[in-house]
């Protein structure tokens, strides 16, 4: 079997507020395949997709009803500590929630969290010792 | 800013665990980077994350109490139809429990749904609407 992840989908309350974040905010780019229900968006080898939550609930056959830590963050690495902070700041300006100021981590770099509108939360993280290829991919040694 | 998802961490109960249910169960390799609280497996151009539940949470400076959906679902797409099959049973067989049989979904594939054993909820599905590309990328039209 290939080692591979396809699909990210986080379950929003609304999506056209979800548009406006990431859209409309962080600026990134919805594909074609997008449709009224669902927003595509291509992160490297992977699709980003948002999704009504109930309706995810549903597709997975779940009841839709939950609270409190998810058990799941996103990251995203940037290429310089100087971008951790200009990131926190269009997140924040963009309608996010900061929740964890940026700061040195023990790890050896520099990261923050936000959360985005529906509370999905994403760290934000300059690691010296995790390599990003030219497109921005992540590169773990083998 | 560049369009960007690096990491997907997920919070797991028990480290062992979860690596024998995707190591040793789906196969998948892990990063040398992995360390003893933490495991990195290579998805393309990110990278899955397996961190204990309550150490994420901390790490995002949130309460870890949690339950019900998490409001967020992984994909893995297949090439062919009959790799839906093959994976949800490889998946049931390394202790993850099938959520949603495999059937027809209405936007034309063939899609099932499994949960690993803390609960996240991965679909497996052939789209023959989204190409794969050669290394297993999910390619969108633009």
């Amino acid at each position: 079997m290939e080692q591979r992840l396809s699909i990210i989908t986080l379950g929003v309350a609304d999506l056209k507020k979800a548009r406006k974040f990431y859209v409309d905010g962080l600026g990134f780019v919805p594909s074609s395949a997008s449709q009224e229900g669902i927003i595509f968006i291509q992160m490297g080898s992977i699709a980003l997709a948002l999704f009504n939550h109930d309706a995810l609930a549903e597709d997975a056959t779940v009841p839709p009803s939950g609270g409190g830590f998810r058990g799941v963050t996103l990251a995203y690495n940037t290429r310089t500590k100087e971008e951790v902070d200009e990131l926190m700041k269009l997140a924040v300006k963009a309608g996010g929630r900061a929740m964890r100021p940026a700061a040195e981590a023990n790890w050896g770099g520099y990261a923050a969290y936000f959360a985005d509108p529906d509370g999905h939360l994403w760290e934000v993280a300059w690691n010296p010792n995790f390599k990003l290829g030219k497109n921005g991919e992540l590169i773990l040694p083998k």
